[in-house]
């Protein structure tokens, strides 16, 4: 039953799908249930007042569709939009590029708006195009909060900034994918319209549950739009909200049970310990990463993300070669470099529920690993340099004090 | 943890999501692990072959989508049609009649043909309707197998006749919900060219895979289909088939794994086995009811569902109590009675991996709730007919012998 | 990895070990831990404190051992008695008769007082013993509470009385491992020493921990006791009691978190709704035995076991071969007749985390099995019995209400 | 359920229990089963087959025994010898110690052969005591294979060559609860009369099954041996063997499932890779320690155990201290000083199914925790070291080339 065994854990540091604690692979380990007894409403009803608090929203609906990320763009965008409606849309990286795809193949007006890959998004031309946008053809701004493929974080507060700025009416569509639960992310304050993640990101699950957010400007949109959608409707999904049996067709039990317990975990730890936990975790790698000599594909620090770190290795060594040996002989399940970047960058996945010492493995892992394709890294340099600051920052466990 | 406990074993009697085996539930029991390591791709490989057996086909083309039956049917529908084609839809039951509501939303040109709620599809009009169609613009039949809401079985291998006998040329699209993998199903020798089924049903997986099967003709046909789609679209996962790497977003690990568990199981017993089960499970059903001096919703025994009977109740009864009071008192789930049926009938899933020990605990339990409810039942007395036949038909297990 | 597969779940109906809860199976579900930690005796601090409740005492001191029931009587022996130590003990069945054994291989003095299979303990005997033992010569009165061969359940209370009537000091040891927990049991009203069970049966645990619990006399005993022990020593236990950590050597950290789980099961059922359900549920099986025409082993009402039900099958018939059977064909797993009763009884385990269904699919599954073999039973007709007064005397269930 | 939370996976590296593979959690999670069905018994046959091999034994019976490593000491003893019987010992740490504590209240007379602690068994003195034997007093050497409080490896093979010389017909008997299945283990070869181990040590199963294996030497002498024993007799096992149904009384069915696929994995990584990791990992940790410039409690390199480090720390740090802020801060779980070395020295426990990346993570945590307690290492020194040996020394994952 076990496809390409070795010996021990697996060492997964993609960004996503992420480890599962065994607390949620346990309430997970379970057999159907009626989704029509009264059980699963009462637990279903938890889940969307609890999933509100991650999205740092209190006004938000929130919809859990049997799907992925991709569903979940398709189902921000066709219950807010019309075909040919104008849409901006920031290219940054390879999940940025395949939502423009599917805008674009959803049949709207995409402005694409694009950056070097390792570049943030550009806000200066959003600016340009807010000013200009005098009779409000922009129906909204689709952004990626963090791009999973160059590292790359958006800031989401200077986007509301300047659509207040502008007072442009447009709709906020963010993809929190790889940023809700991991990065600071205040649904409500930064009036952000539609925001959606993935259950095999941040909130450590499998994959399966396509997480969307909207706002009442996003409900009331959506009476209006007219792209084509049934499953994605989220009309349906509000119908069975109001008859108190919230499913408009069957949910994955097992997975409720695993956010019901994902969750737990999560304000067990306490939402901002867990973002405190990522910033933690992504400046430790950071600092591996320049004891290496190696640099980070993000080009500025205000972009630096704390999920995921894409490293760029130098030009005679195929980034590839790095993520096949780290596979074949460390048992590390490292991001491969994608599209423009590819064999130019490896990606550390530091997201979900993970710890110092499990990061501090894969950076060992890592240095072995350059050495193994002809890097001539100092071993024990980047684990030196990420101790040195999680050392001095890694609180105490507050259950065992 | 737990909602709404009950001592012992929950019955789950509806007609899915069904019991999971206990092989299953372990081998989805694990961590996530990255879907593009070779692990994965290898291990797809062996589902797409085997789970083309499931459906009898050998030049059909699997597509294992993230979703539900729901998003099967969109699938099977954007991937080969285009809005305002005419399409042939029969309408028997809750189920057929929501896969025509979503037929509507998608702007296609529905020629619904209604039959009563237990009856099947009325292939009579079906063949008028060819016969006069020589203009060919019907350019598809959309049948349900199985109709879950009233346990109705359509005859599928006489749609394909008629279609050959009118030489036409429509697309033939199956609902096999909750039919393929339980009941006869032949894909490839009835000509059908997209059958889709849910993981939930018969295959006793959790909620999350739609499973969808295109013929060569369909596969042709979503060529120029101009029916929007992108989550659902065909072509990426043609693409990535070609790439060998099969996935154009993040599957379930955990489902892939529990797929291939489930193939496993009927593979061991044997599909064929399988299918005699249900036989088996749905006749002593249908012997239980008559002794309880009750009617089956299907009207006449060429319609008989081996995967789920809808009884129903005298009019002074309420079935929806009997499904209320099988929770409250049995732990035991059965299925209620839906739209123009509801109150009227109740319906016992017989479906996935069950075996008839099982279904007779179900019998007893619905003997006590009839009386609880008022109905003069004789205890026993379907129990009795039921065990009179089994004992007379279920084989020797092979393996222990 | 399964041997001897065969579809839908295995019917248990074995008196131990019995089905477990599936929240049991979830919470035993996981890595092992340090048991030096903290946590471990956090962990163990309840459950000695919560077990005792499952054996009614407050004075009483409990062991959790790494062993079974066998390994369980020779910690109730050894620490309280010394070799050449007369004591009484009852045989009425095959584990009275295995316990016996064991005590005169531990060289004790055994006074065997023996009933016919089927009867229970000779308590006259014991009265006439005890008044004629002015000189206190036994130490020790052994006796099995329910026999598990014969299904025959042993009135403590009345040993109590006889022991108080006659002012003995002796020991007072009890089996309880098919009664605790599902037969009314009251060590401290009763005045046991000793009381022992396994985690196998009514606690619905796997295998592998005695529960063995001794009254402070008992405790008193130990420290003069002569019997040689190292692996079964309570003292061992007491001095990582008064330390804190509690284990002298490596528990099963799986078998404490699932005690946790399977306690709090108990707890939320309610400890006397555990004990009402299993007399529904023996009281339901003798009914059927009774319609079916046959005789149950246990020769009178008083001694009715509400855990196992020995039933006597006519002369022409092979008892083995009903179980055999049972296997072989409804994957349903009774248990043989033992010892001198082989080949003439079957049993039908009614214990642990199980519901009514349960028990009728086991019930209608037994009667087509006695028709397999050529008792000329009219099917239908025990689970008829049964039903009818449980349909009576199951009460809804607290949480759904 | 959880006992004091820290988010992401425990590091468990204490020298038993130690890490569970997923392969083997999946297994155990499971259903109990009729131990009397004919599953159990072809199930075990298997087994017992498969685990001589482990033991590298073709002519020894193996005992599977529901108790833990204790209980498997007893199990040795209690069968081969009789009250009084003289027996060699060897005191050179806190688990020799417990066994002669056993011994002695056993009521053997045992010569206690004392070493320092950290350094290996005094087999000079056995030569001596063997030559002055020559009327064959000594009825049995007691050897502890590697002592797990002090990581110290005796050497086997050497007894065995004394033996010879002396022509002394001594049984001998091992524990090799922290050696067998991690360190070479030769029982035919080496003569070695009873071996033993714990499942939840080197073999990586939760605790539960004490595993020992008896000569035909062994089994002869249990025939006459006078200690006195139940449980623990190996003859109601032997009875059982020749009955086929092998099982004197309830073994845990989740113990034998997991055993089996714990075997499964050994057998696919080849024993001679496992044990050959284990080399890697415990040279990889003394070269860490050595860079840390802290002492090996093991005195010499002939003694140096490859699963189990004993690190001996700066007089004014209190190696509790370590190991606490260990599990407080990092999720680290390390072994305590026990008795003599209490305060003085922690341990790493580098066994079962572990891999480099894992022990890397491990030692990058002590590196921390030596800075939190106030020694100076220098972060990283003890990864470069480790690694600098692991990345010359690691093979390619067979499955994955």
């Amino acid at each position: 039953m076990d496809y390409m065994y070795a010996p021990g854990k697996n060492h997964l540091f993609v960004p996503g799908p992420v480890q599962i604690p065994d607390q949620v692979i346990r309430a997970m380990n379970r057999n159907n249930e009626d989704y029509r007894s009264p059980a699963v409403p009462a637990l279903t009803k938890t889940l969307l007042e609890d999933i509100k608090k991650i999205f740092k929203t209190t006004s938000g609906t929130p919809f859990l569709i049997p799907t992925t990320g991709t569903g979940a763009w398709e189902s921000a965008l066709t219950n807010t939009l019309s075909p040919g409606d104008r849409i901006i849309s920031f290219l940054i990286g390879q999940f940025s590029l395949l939502w423009i795809d599917q805008q674009q193949r959803l049949n709207f007006n995409v402005d694409v708006v694009e950056s070097d890959w390792g570049e943030g998004a550009k806000l200066d031309v959003l600016a340009s195009k807010l000013a200009a946008d005098t009779a409000h053809t922009i129906k909204a701004i689709c952004i990626v909060h963090n791009e999973t493929a160059t590292g790359v974080t958006n800031n989401l507060s200077k986007v509301r900034k300047l659509l207040d700025e502008y007072r442009h009416p447009a709709l906020f569509l963010v993809d929190g994918v790889s940023s809700i639960c991991a990065i600071d992310f205040r649904m409500d304050e930064w009036g952000i319209d539609v925001a959606l993640t993935g259950s095999q990101k941040a909130l450590s699950l499998p994959t399966g549950m396509g997480i969307v957010c909207a706002s009442p400007k996003a409900l009331e949109a959506s009476k209006t739009a007219k792209s084509v959608r049934v499953f994605f409707d989220w009309k349906d999904y509000i119908k069975f909200y109001n008859l108190g049996t919230f499913w408009p067709y069957t949910p994955s039990i097992q997975l409720l049970y695993g956010l019901r317990a994902a969750l737990d975990l999560i304000f067990e730890e306490g939402l901002e310990n867990v973002i405190e936990r990522h910033r933690r975790l992504g400046k430790a790698t950071r600092l591996a990463v320049e004891a290496w000599g190696l640099k980070n594909c993000t080009q500025k620090e205000e972009w630096f993300s704390d999920t995921v770190t894409a490293v760029i290795v130098p030009p005679h060594i195929n980034s590839s070669e790095i993520v096949r040996r780290a596979w074949q002989r460390y048992n590390l399940s490292l991001g491969l470099g994608l599209n423009k970047v590819a064999g130019k960058v490896f990606r550390i996945g530091h997201l979900g529920h993970l710890n110092e010492l499990q990061l501090l493995g894969c950076l060992a892992g890592v240095e072995m690993i350059l050495k193994d394709v002809g890097y001539p890294v100092k071993l024990g340099s980047g684990v030196a340099a990420a101790s040195a600051y999680l050392q001095n920052n890694i609180p105490m466990i507050p259950s065992r004090i």
